[in-house]
């Protein structure tokens, strides 16, 4: 890692520094973790106390969290920690590990497939025919893109992602390791034949169409349209193991946290935050900006703007208020049992 | 992808053409979605008043949607608009992709395998030791299947696919990508050892057994027995990341929803539906033809036939029964303690 | 499978034999499963009616079972039924599959990386620069390490698994097919540049360090830290399909069943043990030695010692009492609401 002076550090988070100016910060590291000659951040309340037993050197902080800086120590003070951390963390990150550019001895790319400039394919990748990379997409090893699927400049491929045939990605994604873009839909009629009864699958004639800037978790699953396309909007983030059922909708700058489902046919509008583990009901609309908190199952649809949680989802606080009337609830059948009885 | 006169489709679908005969379609879309040129179709009441507008230029559909053709467009009226339209994705599928018959230079066949005749191994392949690849067999790129497993006739298997050792897989399946066959089952034991306290592995020596025409969807899992074999029934359609522990005994033609759970050595007999993300108990039974909806968790044994739903899973028209009365439990508990206190 | 005399497996089992000492046994099953020749064990009251009609010929039981051997069938009576089956599963477990020792020539290692002694590393496999692997590691096929990860000594890693780079992994691990460990953690902030609205990613520069004799299941994710590592302790057994979030703190010989979820910075004390679909919230602990219901959701810390279940999570006992309570709850309604009326 590379390390810093105190006082260059809080000009280049464009911080107010309180303390020597002439430390050296060789990392960036939580609190209560840090070692001598870390850089740390405090931004909330509940993690003040830390501070004054804390190994780190330096801290971003601001003012209304009130620390002192103590012996050989500093404060980097900020408007807005977050964002000063994340550009910390630009500032201390190795340097970025992937394949050189061109194509791995090793891959295996169809001669008809079209590569941008400065595309680099790992070592085990399969790239089919017709295929398109843009510029500087990067392919980590083992990457499997199928026939005549497209991926945007920039976007890079973690090792074990598969795309399969025909699906579109956008520009500067990140598509982490074993995700899979593309795999049938989940659709299926019962067979007609009575000669052969059962279940038929309906062929999965869609695709998958992926915007700009969109990041999607380790082993995330977004299936294929079953005549149309599944498509998530720009600026969308999803998380590890979420999946995504065919036809789905997805509007642009949503948040999807891990292992979240999401059935059918839904649409989920532009802004929409899903927490973990969240169910989401085929064939209905969450609308533009709604939150929905971890573990709610939703079924049914939802309107732009709200909270809502619980099982089955509602109005986060009507949720709260039947789950604190439960707790109690015991107590009243036993006594109202002995009243009636009484 | 191929286009069919108005007339033609019609024919071939075995429905009535009400309108013109020598409509060009092109493709087939949703009828919110449908471009110039689309078959279309509607056989549900919600979605009939879209057709108006539908930029379709064709819908296959019944009678009783009362649906009328408009200027330039046709009808195809059909008993049954799913199969219908099953049929003419069927028809507008594009080609199929896979790799060519035969084995790519760039995967790696041990030389005890046995392949059947017309089978195709996909670059990054790993064929174990003893391995039986039945007639017609699809390996897409890098799948591995290790020593003697058995993948019966036209089986394909997505990219990324993993067949542990001695699982067997029958005939027509589809596996889509990063579906792992055949992992270690999750058993431990507490350790006997004094000095060396902890939970010790169970060896997991069974293995899993899948019958034909089963699909098993992107990232599931289906974990090897303990000493017997898990089992997957004939015609039996699992979705993606859905965890099969091990001796679990699915049996004919059920259908597995994403993200659902089974515990070990739980049995679901045939025709068994579970929605999305439902959980089962270890050690239960799920009788035939059950339903289990979407997120129930299912604590016990199910009878056969029955619907059941909620958490925990009961009686589906109890559950909602429960649930709204729920709904009403604050505002009760609030009269009723006013009422006391009064 | 190997086969062997019944007063031989008496002996090995460290158990008392009942009944012929000559019989040949050549396989291990569950009793309603057996077959002729087959070894079985009955160490619970469920199971033991089951054994007079089994086809097994030996069983693993305890005298506490009192079951009799009946003509030409005998029992192995021990102290620890379970203990003793491993052990028996152990001595009829087929041999060990794993690629040769050496590095096949369909593998792409990087000259930088450093092998120990008998490292095993199959087809497909591919070793970033400065990747260190103990001595006697196996990689199956197409295993990714990427650049600057170390893999202890006798550490497995199954067909398909990703270890992103900078990671570290303990001695005797296993990691099952398509896990990946070490992607980036979920983690963004609300863009500060008016020109383009939306979310930023904050990089996740951490890593992820996991101790000896750990267990990770098929398709489990660990994600790396945002600065820190998210950590799993020495002997801890994760299932398939679980999602670690990053900076989680899992400690030593915890139980993490299927499917379950672990929400950032959250802490799991030594000796935790999660049921299958488990939630837990972010940045909160959950005592050592608690034991958490499957499908409960965890929303705030957790005392050592307890068991907690439900929706949200709370005590079990209470949990269950106020499941009991809802049942009752529809009647009670339509009852108060008579007798008011009334």
């Amino acid at each position: 890692m590379p390390s810093f002076q105190s006082s260059d550090l809080a000009t280049r988070l464009n911080g107010e520094l309180v303390g020597p100016g002439d430390l050296t910060v060789i990392g960036i590291e939580q609190v209560d973790l840090a070692k001598p000659g870390h850089l740390t951040f405090v931004g909330d309340e509940k993690y003040a106390p830390l501070w004054a037993s804390s190994k780190a050197i330096a801290v971003i902080t601001t003012s209304a969290m009130n620390l002192t800086p103590g012996e050989g120590r500093a404060l980097i003070l900020v408007k807005n920690v977050d964002l000063a951390t994340a550009n910390a963390l630009h500032l201390f990150a190795p340097p970025k590990v992937a394949p050189k550019t061109g194509v791995h001895p090793a891959a295996v790319v169809d001669p008809t497939a079209t590569l941008g400039k400065d595309v680099a394919i790992g070592p085990g990748c399969v790239v089919g025919a017709h295929v398109s990379l843009g510029d500087g997409c990067i392919l980590h090893a083992n990457v499997t893109v199928m026939d005549h699927s497209t991926i945007g400049p920039r976007t890079e491929l973690y090792p074990g992602v598969v795309v399969r045939d025909r699906c579109s990605i956008g520009a500067l994604c990140i598509i982490h390791p074993n995700a899979v873009i593309g795999a049938d839909g989940f659709g299926y009629r019962p067979s007609d034949d009575p000669a052969k009864p059962g279940i038929v699958k309906i062929p999965q004639i869609g695709t998958v169409i992926i915007g700009n800037d969109v990041e999607i978790g380790a082993g995330t699953c977004i299936d294929r349209g079953k005549c149309s396309a599944t498509t998530v909007g720009d600026g969308t983030k999803i998380d590890n193991m979420v999946q995504v059922g065919h036809n789905v909708r997805i509007g642009r700058c949503c948040i999807i946290c891990g292992q979240c489902g999401i059935a059918g046919s839904t649409i989920l509008e532009d802004g929409v935050t899903l927490g973990g583990k969240v169910a989401v009901k085929d064939h209905i609309t969450i609308g533009r900006g709604a939150t929905i908190a971890a573990t709610a199952a939703i079924m049914g649809d939802v309107p732009p703007g709200v909270t809502w949680g619980g099982y089955p989802a509602r109005d986060m606080r009507t949720a709260l208020r039947e789950h604190a009337a439960v707790r109690k609830l015991p107590d009243l059948i036993k006594e109202y049992t002995r009243a009636q009885r009484g």
